[in-house]
C-alpha cells in the first residue's frame, strides 16, 4: 500500500496486519495477461481521442508489453506490499518507462479497471467451460453410438421401471450438459458490456470514447450506467448459477456411476485409470474420480452463496467487499473446469456390461407397464388394467418367478382379455420398441436423438465428422 | 391414498404419519386449474390420435370442465386421503362422469403431468414477475425525469465520492432490474418445452402426438429426453437463480433506502403510508418496508439453496425427493412478487429531499477529483494530480473548509497550475456536467439513458405514452 | 395497523399493500399460547414491583386467561390489520377489560415481547425434537437387539469393504442421532435467558425486576444486554443449525434405505405401510417416505441460509428484517419433526433380509483384508501383505471365484506363509468376531454399545425398562 | 497414485487428469505435523501392546521425528504423485528407515488416520478462535471502561430511538463475541473423541488399545462406533456453523464501523492505520477493513453451504467425498482468524466522536419515550401516553425544534399531566441514568458488565490485571 496510490490526506501507515489482510494479489494475479489488454485498449483509446499525446501512449504500450511478456515467463515478482494485481503493475510500468508510466491511470480507476478485467475473464472463462461441456457430450454420443443396441431398466425411486435403451440414457445426461452450456451462453451475451470508463462511478471529464474501448476488448457494448457498472457483479452471480447448476448435473451423473459400478448393480466396470484402491483393503476398486465430482459440487454451490451473501444488502456503488468476488469465482471455474476433464475421461473409458444390464431387465419386473398397456389397449380402463398387472406381480413375486414365468392360464385367471400375444407383449426388446414417441427410447428414435446433438455439437464449431460417420453406420 | 392409485401389489394401508408426510396437496392445490389444462390438451390429443374414442373424450372434457368451474368458485373440497392435486381431480372426475375418468390417465403418469404443471405455472409466474419488475422501472422512469435536476452525492465505500445527478442513481436500480427482466426471459425460454407424453420415464406405447399437446399448451416444442424430462427440475433453478439476483437487488435498493431515510442521512422521507411507527417509541417512522425487503432475500435465497440441495446427487430418473420442489418454488415467487409491489408503491411515494443532498455534495470534498482532473488537464501525471488535491483536502479539513473555501493562494502553495477557474471547475453543477460520457451522469447523458429505457419497456409493451410525453417536455 | 399503536406523528394511513406485506399474523399467530404467557409473567412482575396496582393486575390476568381460553378453543378471530400476533391479542384484551388493558404495554416494548415468545418456543421445540431423536434412538436399539446375529458387508465408497454386523451399522445411525440431541441441549442452555424487561433496546425507567419474569417463565436468568438483547436471533441461528444437520443425517440415513431397497442389493424389504406404488407401473413399489426424508434436508439448510443471509450486515439493534425469522424456523422445526417421526416408523417396520446380506458377504471379497491381516501378523510388512491380497482378489475375478474358492497352492503361490487356517480365517464370521475393539463390530462389543445407548437414553428419562429386558436377554 | 498403496488387482495406472483431480497434497500438507504427531501415537500403542516389536517402534520413531524435523524446516518436497500428506510422508518414513516404514500402518487406515488428524487439527483451531474471540472482546473492554462517560442515540430500525452510553453499545458486541466462543468450546468438547483404531470402517483384528492412542493425543476418549467415526463429518459442520455466525457478527459489528464512518454518522475516525484511499479520488478515506470483513462473511457461509451439501445424502462410511472437506475448513478458520485480528487492530485504533453522538442525541427526539414514560407514571395509560409524544413530536417537526424547545404551554396544550420537571426528565443523562434496570445502560449497571465480562475473560486464563485497574478506577 504505497503512498503513491492516495497518499495526500493520509499521516499514518496502513497497519501491517490490515495490509495483509487487504492485498488481493496472490489471488488476483491470474488476472495480470488480461488487466495488461484492458489498459493497452484503454491507453490507445485515451491517446486516438487526444487525451494523451502519442509519444506517451507509445512508451506505455512498449512498457506494458514489456510487462506481459515478463508475466508470462514467470520473471514478475509479485509484492503484497502494492496490494493488487492493478497496483502492482502499475508500480512496474512507472518503474519500467518513467514518469509516463503515473498517466496511464488517466480517466480510469481501479473500479472500473477491475470490472473490466473479471468480466473478460469470466467471459472467457465460461466459453472455456463450453468447450468442456461439448467435449463431455461428444464423448457421451461417442459412447452413445457404440452401445446402441445395449437394453436397460428405466429407474424411477431407484426401482426398476420400464425398458429403456442405454444410450437414450446417456442422452439425457447429454440435455442436461445442452442446457448448461445454454446458459452459459446467455450469461455471456448479458455480460458482454465494458464497463471502462465508468470510472470510480461517475465516468471522467475527459473526453474519451467508451465504444472504442469496448471495440477493442471485444466486447459488444460499453455499459450503460456508471455508477451500477462498478456496483454491479451480477455477471459473475449468474455464470456461479450457471456453473452450480452444471455441478448439480455431474453430482446427478457420478451418483449413477458410483450405483452403477457396486458389485450390487455391476453395470459398468471403471477403467484402472479412473479409479482407485484402497491402503487397508486389497479388493477394492473405489469409484474416486465419481465420488470426488459428486463431492465438489458442495464448493461450486457454497461459492454461489458465498457470493449472493456478499452482495446481500451492498448500498451503491463500490464497496471493498466486492473484493471479495474473486475467491470463488476462480475455485469454481477451476472446479468444474477440472470435473468436466475427469468426467469425460471417465465416461470415455467405462465398461458397461450389457449383460448385467440384461439380467437387471429380466428379474425386475420392469415389463408390468406392458400388461396394463396391452389390457388398456383392449379397452380396459386403464385404471383397472393397472391393478390387474399389479394382482399378476404379486402372484409372481409369490412364486418368486418373473412375469415370463408366469403361464396364460395365471394371466387369464386375472383378466379374459389376456391371449398368447401376452409374452410377445412383454419381452423387453418389443417394449422398447413400442416406445416409438418422440423423446423415447425406440431405436430410431434414439438415433434421430444423436443426430440431433451432433447437429448442435457442429453448429458450435466441434469437429464432429468421426462421430456423423459412426452414427451413419448404425442406419 | 387410494387402492385406485397402485393397489394390486400391496397388502396394507399406507400408515397414517406416512399418508400425511407424503401428502401435497396442500401445496400443490393452486396447481389446479393448469393441471386440468394439461389434462384438457391431453385428453383432446388422445381423442385425435384414435387413442381414446370421441365419446370418452368429450365425456372427460366436459367433466374436467366442471371441475374447473368448482375450483374457480372454491367448491371443490381437497383431500389430504388422495395425497396430490392430480389424484384429486382424477378421483373427482371420475366421481363426475363414471368410468371413462379412469381413462384420462392413457398414456400419462403423474410424473410427466407434475413437470407439465409446473413448467406451465413458472413460465407464467416468471412472465408475472417481468411485469411487476416493469412497473418498478416505470416508476422510477417517472421519478428520474421529475427529478432530473437534482444533484448528490455519488457513493463509494458509503463514502462522498463525486457528484452525480439523483436521476443517474435511479436509472442504476433500473439497469439491475432490466437484467432480472433479461434472465427471467431467457429462462422462460430454455423451459418452453411440454413433457407430456415422456409418461413415467420412458413416454408410452400409444401412439400419441407430443407436438399436439406441446402446441395445444402453448409451447415451442415437446422435451427431447423422455427419462430427462421426469428427472429434470432446472428450470426451477433457472427461475430460483433469476428471483435470488433479483431479490439481492432489491436488498441493495432497500439498503439505500433505509440509509437515506436516517436522520443522518435524510435524503428521502418515507410516505407515512409506506412507514411505520413504534409501540414504545412515539418519535419513530421506521422505514419497515425497505426493511422487510432487505430481509426477504435470504428467504429467496434460501429457497434457491433448499433446491439445489434436494437435486444434489440424485439419480435419474422421477425421485420422490422432488415433490420437495413445490414449498421453495412457491414461496420464492409469492415473495418477489410482493416486494416488487411494495418497493414500487415505496418508490412512487418517496419524498426526495433535494436540500439535504446539496447540503452533502457541499461537505463531502466530492470535489477533490475535479482538482486532480484539472492539474492532469494542464498535463500533470495523475498520480502527482491526485497527491496535490489530497494535501487541498486535508488541509481544508484541518481548518474545517470546504474545498470551496480554501483560497487561491492555498491552492497555488500546493502546485503552481493552478488559476482562478479552479472554483467554477470544482462546483457540483459544472463537475456533473463534464462528466459528459457515454453512460455517465451528465444531464443529456441521463435524458438519453431515460429514453432508452422507455425503448426497452415500449419494446415489452408496457405503456409509456404518459412518461414519453413527460420525458419529451424536459429536453 | 391501527392508529392506536403508533399514530401521534402519522398523518397518513398505510397503504394496503404495505399492511399486507408486513402483517405477520398468518405466522405467528401460532405464537399466542406463548405470548400470554408471556404477558401474565410480565404483568406479575409489574404488580408485584408496585409499577401497576393490584387491580389493573388481576383485571388483565383475567382478560389474559380468558383470550388464552380463545385461542385454545378455536375462537379467536385473527385480523391481519392488526399486524401481528402481540397486537391482536392486545386489541382483544383491551376490548375484553377495557383500559387496564392498554397497561399491559408498561415498561415492554414488541422488541423484547417478539424476542421472549421465539426464545420460550424455541427451548421447547427443541425439547419436542429431542424426544423424537430419543424415540428413532430407542426404535434402532430395539431393532438392533433383534437382528444382532445379522452379518453384513461394510461399505467404503459404497463398495463392500469389510465384515459388519448389522446392528453395528444401525448403532453408527444412533451416534449421528446422539450428536444432534448433543447440540440442541446446548443451544437451549444458551438459549436460557429471559429478554423481558429490554425494552425496545435500552431496558425502561420503571422500576422492574428482570430476574422475578425470568424465574415466572422458567428461564435461568435474564438477558445481559439490552441492545443486544433485540438484535439478538442467534438461538434461532444455532438451532436451525442443529436442524441441519440432523435433517443432513436423516438424508444419508434415507440414501442408505433407497439403496438397500433396490432390486439390486435388496437388503430391506419396506413396510406397505410405508411404501407407495406407481400410478403407470404397477410392479413399483417405492420407498418415498425415505426419498422425501432426503428431500427435506434441502429445506431445512435452506431456512438456515435464509436465516443467515437475513442476519448479514444487520446494524444493531431491532431492524423489522428480523421479523424473517419465524417462517424459516417454524418450517424447519415442523419438516424435521415429520421427518422423526416418519422415520422411525419406516424403521420400526423395516423387513431386514438376511439372506441377502449372507449372500452379498460370500461375493464381496470382503474377506480381502483378513489375507492381508493374516500375512501381517506373521510379520510380513503390511504394505507387502496387502500387496499379495490384491492378486489374489484379481486371481478370484480372473476365475469367476471367490477367495474361499481359491486352492491351498493359488495362496501359497503368492506367499509362502500361508497354510490352510486362512480358510478359517477369511470366514465371515471369524473376521467380524476378530474385530474385538472398543467401538468395533464383534458381539460383545456390539452389546456393550447398545447397553451405552440405553444408559444414555434413561439418563434423558427415557423409559428404556422393556429395552434393557431384551437386550438382557442377548446375553 | 503409487503401485505401493493398493497396487494388487489394479493392471494400469492411474490416469494423469485422474491423479492430478485427486490428489489433495497441495491442501493437506498443513496436516503434516499433526499426521506426524498421530503416527507417533500411534506406532508407540501398537509397540505397548505387542502388536509391533521395539526395535520397530523406536526406528519408526526416529523417522517420524526425522520427518517433522524436515517438516518444521520447509525441507521436505511434497509430490502429488503420492496423492496426499499421508502417503507423502509414509513414503518418506520408507525412503528414511526402510521396510520398518511399512509396518506403521498395521492397524490403520487413512479413513481413521485423516479422521484424527481433522479432528486434532480443529479442536486446536477452534481453541486459536477462542484466544482470538477473547482478545477482542478485552479490546472493547478496554475502549468500553475509556468512553464510559460518552453517550449517543441507540438505533432501532436504523433510526434514532432512545440514548444509551456508547460502552453500552460495546458491550452488546461482546455478548455477540461471548456467545461464539461458548459454541465453539461446545462443539470441541463434542469433537473430543479420537478416531484412531477404527479402521477403514470396522476397526482391525490386531488387538490394539484405542484408549492409549486417544490418551497420547490429548482426546477425552476413542469414538464409539468405528463405521460411524470414519463417516463423520459433524465436527467440521458444527465448527464452520459456529464460525459462520461469528462471521454474521462480524459482519454486523462492521457494518456498524462503515455507517460510523460516514460523513453523516461521523461518530467514529479510523485510525490511518486501518483506512485507505482511493486512486481516483483524492478527498476519499475508506472503511475498507470493515468492508472486507463485512465481505468475508459469505465466504464462511459458503464454506459451511459447501460441506452440508457435500454430505448430504452420502451413504455410511468413508466416500471420497469427503476428501472435500479441508479446503472449506481451512479457508473459513483462515478467514475468520484473519478478520478477528484486523478487526481487533480497528477497535483499539478508532476514535470514537463523543461531539457528534452528542449532537445527534440532541437532533433526533430519542427523549420522546420520556415524555410517555413521564405521563404514565402519572397514571396516563401507556397506548395514551405514547399518543400524546408522538403529537408533541410531530408539533416539534413543523416547528423544526426539538422537544426541548418546546414551551411548557406547548406540553400542556398536550395533555394537562405536563409540569416543568418535564424538561428535566427529557435531559438524555437523566433518561440514561434512569435506564437502572439489569443490563441497562444506566453507568453503574454499565460498570457492573464491563465487570463480568473481565470474570469471563479471567476465568479463560485471560490476564486482566491492567483492564481491571482500570476498571476499578472508573468507580
Amino acid at each position: 500500500m504505497s503512498e503513491s496510490a492516495w497518499g495526500g490526506r493520509f499521516q499514518e501507515e496502513l497497519a501491517e496486519a490490515a495490509a495483509r489482510f487487504s492485498a488481493s494479489v496472490d489471488v488476483d494475479k491470474r488476472l495480470a495477461p488480461i488487466d495488461i489488454e484492458g489498459s493497452l485498449a484503454h491507453v490507445r483509446m485515451l491517446g486516438r481521442c487526444g487525451v494523451l499525446p502519442a509519444s506517451d501512449v507509445e512508451r506505455i504500450e512498449q512498457g506494458l508489453q514489456a510487462l506481459a511478456a515478463r508475466v508470462e515467463a514467470g520473471d514478475f515478482s509479485w509484492d503484497a506490499k502494492h496490494e493488487d494485481v492493478h497496483m502492482n503493475l502499475e508500480v512496474a510500468l512507472t518503474a519500467e518507462i518513467g514518469e509516463s508510466g503515473a498517466k496511464l491511470h488517466t480517466a480510469r480507476s481501479r473500479n472500473d479497471q477491475v470490472a473490466t478485467d473479471m468480466r473478460l475473464w469470466t467471459k472467457r472463462a465460461c466459453q472455456g467451460i463450453r468447450r468442456s461441456i461439448d467435449a463431455l457430450i461428444a464423448t457421451l454420443v461417442a459412447r452413445g453410438i457404440e452401445e446402441l443396441d445395449v437394453l436397460m431398466p428405466g429407474y424411477t425411486h431407484l426401482q426398476r421401471a420400464q425398458p429403456v435403451r442405454l444410450t437414450h440414457h446417456l442422452l439425457a445426461w447429454c440435455e442436461m450438459l445442452e442446457r448448461d452450456a445454454g446458459r452459459l451462453r446467455d450469461a455471456e451475451a448479458r455480460m458482454d458490456e465494458c464497463p471502462l470508463g465508468a470510472g470510480a462511478l461517475a465516468t471522467t471529464t475527459f473526453a474519451i470514447d467508451r465504444k472504442q474501448s469496448a471495440a477493442a476488448l471485444g466486447f459488444a457494448r460499453p455499459t450503460r450506467n456508471s455508477l451500477d457498472t462498478v456496483a454491479d457483479r451480477d455477471f459473475l452471480v449468474e455464470a456461479l448459477s450457471a456453473l452450480s447448476l452444471c455441478a448439480v448435473h455431474l453430482s446427478r451423473i457420478a451418483e449413477e456411476l458410483v450405483l452403477w459400478s457396486t458389485q450390487e448393480f455391476s453395470f459398468v466396470t471403471m477403467s484402472d485409470a479412473f479409479a482407485t484402491g484402497s491402503s487397508m483393503m486389497p479388493q477394492k476398486k473405489n469409484p474416486d474420480m465419481a465420488e470426488l465430482i459428486r463431492g465438489k459440487c458442495g464448493r461450486v454451490v457454497g461459492d454461489l452463496v458465498a457470493l449472493l451473501i456478499t452482495l446481500k444488502g451492498l448500498p451503491l456503488s463500490y464497496n471493498r467487499d466486492l473484493q471479495e468476488d474473486k475467491a470463488p469465482v476462480f475455485q469454481s471455474f477451476d472446479t468444474l473446469s477440472d470435473c468436466l476433464e475427469v468426467m469425460r475421461g471417465m465416461v470415455e473409458s467405462l465398461h458397461f456390461r450389457a449383460d448385467r444390464m440384461q439380467a437387471a431387465l429380466r428379474e425386475g419386473f420392469v415389463n408390468a407397464t406392458e400388461i396394463a398397456d396391452y389390457l388398456a389397449a383392449k379397452g380396459v380402463p386403464f385404471r383397472h388394467a393397472h391393478h390387474v398387472s399389479g394382482r399378476l406381480v404379486a402372484l409372481a413375486l409369490s412364486r418368486a418367478q418373473t412375469l415370463e414365468e408366469l403361464s396364460l392360464d395365471d394371466y387369464k385367471g386375472e383378466d379374459a382379455h389376456f391371449e398368447a400375444d401376452i409374452f410377445e407383449a412383454i419381452r423387453a426388446e418389443v417394449a422398447v420398441e413400442r416406445r416409438d414417441v418422440e423423446g423415447g427410447p425406440a431405436k430410431a428414435r434414439v438415433l434421430h436423438a444423436l443426430g440431433e446433438s451432433l447437429d448442435r455439437l457442429a453448429t458450435r464449431g466441434y469437429d464432429t465428422s468421426a462421430l456423423r460417420s459412426a452414427w451413419k453406420a448404425r442406419h
